[in-house]
């Protein structure tokens, strides 16, 4: 298998979260030669939309995805979403990722909980087609079902494609999916509906559910076998590194982790 | 929906493994009205076979399963399990609970590791057939699949059922399964292949992968919606508590963990 394509490492910057502005980021991506980058909102709002936008056209980045839209349990849901789609377009991100929210407060429902995410996409879709905004749904792992998202398998987020139509696809992040016995064949059926490629590394042992993730190479998920998969039902698109670990790689100076990011993507993805 | 029959609860011994012995958790069952109990290895080797035989009839209690055998990437494999098929059949055990380890040190090969799981149980049929003991294969949550078991949905512990023929079951623990998408599917289709139903929940947040289950009733998996499946599906058989709580139940009296249990059971599974 030829090794992963340099050109395409994009950095999400959840991964320098703790220690880079998007500023930062944006200007540590030109620094490592990494050329997409793949913002979270809240660090776009501390920078402001036009500042970004400048920021990173001036560095010659293109956006992999905009994190994230979706969380469909909030009140404001609908707003917020319409938001992030502005943001979207403004950013000529790739697609906007849509990390669809788990059970709402005090629900036990989860069936129910899956049928609004449906609902839910559906109201925003218009627009985000309007926009020239894909939508990536990213199934999370099913230990995130409860309080983050309640759509946890690629074929589940696929089977939402089939019934929404033009304009949704999926995000694949290795960490979410790498355990699921129907993987190949979900990707497969996925094809040309992945909108994005995410990889980090399942640690053992995992220490906390949400902010423990491994660095590329550190932990037991065959990257490169997702990677094969992924490239086999069509998907060209950017690999991005998103590592969300608050004992380890956010504690790191953020240049140190975006060489480590660089040389791991170059062996072990 | 007709409340849980107060016949069919059963202690699962790690709920109160700290605190007690299984000498204890079984004179606390007699004493709460608990006519089952499904011991851990450890503890009866603690006690003697011989005697946890004999103080478990004395108390007229059932084994509702033993757990566990598999982990079928340690190096003695094939003898522990061979003891645990013995031990389940000298206990009467309903079932012998198999947790089929997750991927070998070193490896990253999750799909041969699944094959094994298959090669393994396929030597230890004979005997566990011959000794009346069904295996139970549980599917462990996601979480669990590099650690603990690769075998992480129904769908797939039944795919395996189906390969292997008579003398395997699944056991379905609404912690592990209750996030599956195909759930509803995979238990109907399990019908009298269901050998025990486990029961605790899922808390909001989990702080660990391992120790951190909520009594039923604290948690959002809604457990009566499982057991109707369950029962749907034509299981009469026992309903085990089991919680692993290292920050909780397992540091309070262990009279007070069977009163909630048994609470619990009545009111909200």
């Amino acid at each position: 298998m030829p090794p992963a394509d340099p050109q395409r490492l994009s950095l999400n910057t959840a991964t320098v979260k703790q220690q880079w502005t998007l500023a930062q980021a944006i200007e540590g991506c030109a620094r490592h030669g990494i050329r997409g980058i793949a913002p979270w909102r809240d660090k776009l709002a501390e920078l402001g939309l036009q500042k970004a936008v400048s920021l990173i056209r001036s560095h010659g980045l293109s956006v992999t995805g905009l994190c994230r839209g979706g969380f469909f349990t909030a009140k404001d849901w609908l707003d917020d979403n319409r938001r992030a789609i502005e943001e979207a377009h403004a950013l000529e991100a790739d697609c906007l990722v849509l990390v669809v929210g788990g059970l709402p407060a005090g629900s036990k429902d989860l069936g129910h909980a899956r049928e609004r995410v449906q609902e839910c996409i559906s109201k925003i879709l218009p627009e985000a087609r309007q926009a020239g905004v894909p939508l990536a749904i990213e199934p999370l792992h099913p230990m995130q079902a409860a309080d983050r998202a309640c759509v946890n398998t690629l074929e589940q987020a696929l089977d939402l494609c089939d019934a929404l139509g033009e304009g949704v696809g999926v995000a694949v992040d290795v960490y979410h999916v790498w355990w699921d016995p129907n993987l190949a064949a979900q990707v497969a059926r996925a094809g040309s509906r992945i909108l994005g490629f995410h990889v980090c590394d399942w640690l053992v042992p995992t220490t906390d559910l949400l902010l423990d993730r491994g660095m590329m190479g550190d932990g037991v998920i065959d990257i490169p076998a997702i990677r094969r998969l992924v490239e086999a039902a069509g998907y060209t698109g950017p690999c991005e590194a998103e590592i969300f670990s608050k004992d380890n790689w956010w504690k790191r100076d953020g240049d140190e982790v975006l060489r480590t990011v660089t040389a791991r993507y170059a062996t072990v993805t």
